[in-house]
């Protein structure tokens, strides 16, 4: 089945989450339910970007043809990757070739291929994205994943998005926890100003955990690709 | 049994390795059997710096006293904390109170409390650093710690501590791996400046092992605590 496909890329490293640091290559994949005010990937939702749709295989082709022998890791990004039934074979091509593969999504729509992924992240989104939580689904998508490699990761923009991150990791205490900085200036391109700004929202955020109680096991991390290449598609 | 000490503070974020980005106390020992050219920790053996001996019991009670109910993690850093047999006391008095602890070492010294570290991290120095590895040593602390959650990294500096990398992880396949940036100017001041030189360095480092299909399963990292606060000790 096919995946409407934005972009494919790399090797380069994961900027975050629970792998960060893993060199990797990027699928991403058109298409979101949700519409974040803050999101960095606006392309691959507003009309401003353009998908071609492409069988798995040829997807799996693409990667070796670009990615060579110098890589052993897919990350499959989006938009929100979940939307699409044709993902199962693409990761099954993967785990075939070898490769391991990572997902992120916001827990959103569930689709059966999740718990085969080696490191899914869900990215439940805070209330300065504009968007709503609906817990049930919630509920419901970290149940299925009670035995999968998976984690939470909250993108902070705010006080009031960290008072929901620490609900989210009261209401799932067992599931490994990440608070990330959020962008707040996805179109700039002065580079230097961008670092500056996100290093001081990222001391900012310690500073909210350190404080907090709650948040005694959970790891605070930035977006490296973005203190790295500022808001560089494809790197 | 005492263990020489010359810091304890928190809670802050591990920049480093295996569980970047979690919240943590530190405890920082003195003494070191290296003598690496671009130590980072310098003051804790070159005399520049003073330790108190201090019993596990009264560490505890500090690390209780600074850091409150505000974390459950502690790393015992140094130095070389493996100079210290006293360590296994703390360690057992840490795990009573519910906290897991983490350690870095080289690799010189072993001490039968290693195994019971929640995350370890065997820390090997490259050739720019000045010291020898000792590979039978080494072979014998990864054999001991086969069991345990301990992963390796390297600190590359250029391309001659970059292929000592690649050979150390061929050697030791199935331990998780990482390389990080080295801050070759741990004096200077000049956040703005280092911050600068230490993301170019990164995405150098991030080039290499882009490139090496050696370093497929590899995970390469700054410091984050550098990016965010400089030089600056005990945060
Ligand atoms: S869920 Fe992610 S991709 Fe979708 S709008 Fe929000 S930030 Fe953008
Ligand atoms: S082993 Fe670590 S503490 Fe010892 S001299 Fe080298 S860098 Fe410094």
């Amino acid at each position: 089945m096919r995946i409407p496909v934005m972009e494919v890329f790399g090797p380069t490293i994961q900027g975050e989450g629970m792998v960060m640091g893993q060199k990797t290559m990027f699928v991403r994949t058109a298409g979101c339910d949700y519409s974040c005010s803050w999101c960095d990937s606006k392309f691959t939702w507003d009309g401003t970007g353009k998908s071609v749709s492409k069988q798995p295989a040829d997807i799996i082709e693409e990667l070796k043809a670009i990615g060579g022998q110098a890589f052993s890791h897919v990350t499959i990004s989006g938009g929100n990757p979940a939307l699409h039934k044709g993902i199962a074979e693409l990761v099954a091509l993967c785990h075939e070739n070898g490769w391991k593969v990572g997902v992120e999504t916001q827990g959103s729509i569930w689709q059966d291929w999740m718990p085969a992924i080696n490191d899914i992240t869900i990215s439940p989104k805070p209330p300065s994205s504009g968007m709503k939580t609906d817990f049930s689904k919630l509920d419901f998508f970290m149940d299925k994943l009670a035995g999968a490699n998976a984690s939470l990761k909250v993108v902070i923009f705010d006080e009031e998005d960290f008072k929901y991150a620490e609900d989210l990791h009261l209401r799932y205490p067992a599931v490994p926890f990440f608070l990330q900085t959020g962008n707040s200036d996805t179109a700039t391109t002065d580079d230097a100003g961008l670092t500056a700004a996100l290093l001081e929202r990222y001391e900012w955020l310690i500073e909210q955990a350190v404080r907090s109680t709650i948040m005694n096991n959970a790891k605070v991390l930035p977006q490296l690709h973005t203190l790295v290449w500022g808001n560089k598609r494809g790197v």
